[in-house]
């Protein structure tokens, strides 16, 4: 099945400079799949001539007349900037023009007009921010990461259903294993909310493990980590700051002498392999789930390879008919607890 | 001034074999702290003579006939191990024949016990757990990081105190800047719990610097990193988790042939000093931060190198006099709040 994504070129730190090179390189590497170049024609026409790219029946361009700027509110988005990339390439996917839509733009904005436009699938509350992240094992997905700060029992049960059913439709994981973020494996750790939560992920068919805590996500003990926004949020970014230090320091050490240079040298192919393995750029596209429609989110400061990488995403989504599977999932799960309910009564 | 530390030998994993030999290093290198191991005597006996060392003056033993195991409830641990070396060598800080205790037992006992006995600073309501983490400008204390799953305002705020008091007295720096944990810098981020903290914080005598996310703690954007002690934990093991993953990774690219092996021994003194700089061994030491008396947690699994630092972090709290610059602090601020509520009346 061939696959159109609608892609705001406008968005993210470098807009264009990056939205369109990725673009060439993810059309050159799949054959079966369009993209919709949504933006600012003259400011598109600029990039695609620096590219020697040319518009044709796989790469169209889509005109639109603003952009919505990092710092603008979602507020001042949805309503002053109706003909934003970012909004007309939702649009496209609600129209069905395209299949599914990725934006480095600002992460409010595009929630609430995704939200606004596409409007949430039938007994989910809230949308939420999914990632994968590496493993010691494969991969896990983890959710909220930052939509929604403050959770109800019933949302951080939602959100696993969403993170069950990505991973299952895009990871091609039958019954994949979840587990709720707590601050120990014991049950009557954590706040009410998570304890009241894990009630529900207990009595729901999801294949639920019981509480992880922080370092499961990096050892791979579930496939699906479902927490509130806040923690989720936190993890995240705190995540990226050790990264970031680690990375940092390491290249300090290589680089401290001429000999350090040459060891570095030397060993350039080992620490390539290893960058390989845990480059951030590979997991940069963060899905939008819980929407009638995929909305993949790349990080703003992403680059071509960054950018590229949610491109992935959005298309594995499209091509998993992951919005299918929530749905029915959440259809599923809901008529089990409404079942449960009537029995106690 | 000489300082006397408290020893519970038998906490941790691996009891007196790690703790017996890293008091003897610590009491080799400082010549001015002296030592009281708790615990069974045979057992300690049998350590130290495997030790070839023997007690004097600088190194005392004071028998405990209980253990506290790793998994035992706090409740179990305070009703029946009233002779617990955890117990015992609190009560040796109470009493005022130490200055300090460090333990590496399980932290739910070590806390209630510690909370039991010592009893907290007057205007703290609740204590916290406190480390120093690694950054890429100096180090940033963080709190809390477990003790409290669900928190007040006032509580956030007392950890803020606590945590400016014992950074300017260890590591002396004359107003420490203080943090807020959030998902966001802007002020209408966050829960509730966070927004009523950070104008809290605000109205306070401390060096606030606003809200600060996950990532800052590795930048080192501030010198306190207060937040409730469900997302302290959850950053706190997400972050030992990603480390221990990229420490398994790297670890696998240089064994992976025997050329990498070969490149792994020449790039072993860069490595080296790498690992020098991150090793989470010099941070062990977490500080139960709010009570009438000093007590260091080392983590369970805590080998010879780490227990010898959480060690060397009781050492300095005790000269520094942390206890007394909490109390101060907290009666201060609380003059401030008090005042402030006076003039709003």
């Amino acid at each position: 099945m061939d696959i159109t994504v609608a892609v705001d070129a406008m968005g993210g730190d470098h807009g264009t400079h990056v939205t369109v090179p990725a673009v060439l390189r993810f059309l050159k590497e799949f054959p079966h799949v369009n993209v919709v170049l949504v933006g600012l024609p003259d400011v598109l026409a600029v990039e695609l001539k620096a590219c020697h790219a040319t518009v044709g029946p796989r790469l169209r361009v889509h005109a639109a007349s603003e952009v919505v700027t990092m710092d603008e509110s979602p507020q001042s988005a949805m309503k002053n900037k109706k003909d934003s990339s970012m909004r007309v390439a939702i649009n496209l996917v609600k129209s069905g023009e395209a299949n599914a839509c990725v934006s480095a733009g600002n992460t409010g904005a595009l929630m609430a007009t995704a939200r606004f436009v596409l409007k949430t699938i039938p007994g989910i509350d809230r949308p939420a921010i999914a990632k994968m992240m590496p493993s010691s094992r494969n991969e896990t997905c983890v959710l909220d990461l930052g939509a929604n700060a403050v959770c109800t029992p019933h949302n951080i049960l939602q959100f696993a259903i969403m993170g069950s059913s990505l991973v299952a439709a895009t990871r091609h994981i039958e019954n994949p294993t979840v587990g709720l973020l707590n601050i120990g494996s014991e049950d009557q750790k954590g706040n009410e909310t998570v304890k009241e939560a894990s009630e529900l992920l207990k009595a729901s068919r999801l294949n639920f493990q019981g509480n992880v805590e922080g370092n499961d996500i990096y050892r791979g003990s579930v496939d699906v980590v479902t927490c509130d926004g806040f923690t989720g949020n936190v993890a995240l970014k705190a995540s990226e700051g050790l990264a970031k230090m680690l990375a940092d320091f390491l290249k300090q050490e290589f680089t401290r002498s001429w000999w350090t240079r040459i060891i570095a040298l030397l060993a350039w192919p080992v620490l390539a392999r290893f960058k390989a393995r845990v480059d951030p750029r590979r997991y940069n596209g963060a899905s939008l789930l819980g929407l009638k429609g995929i909305v993949v989110k790349s990080h703003g400061s992403a680059d071509k390879v960054a950018f590229y990488w949610a491109l992935r995403q959005a298309m594995d989504e499209a091509r998993s008919g992951v919005i299918q599977r929530i749905t029915e999932q959440v259809q599923d799960q809901l008529a089990e607890l409404a079942a449960q309910e009537t029995a106690v009564e």
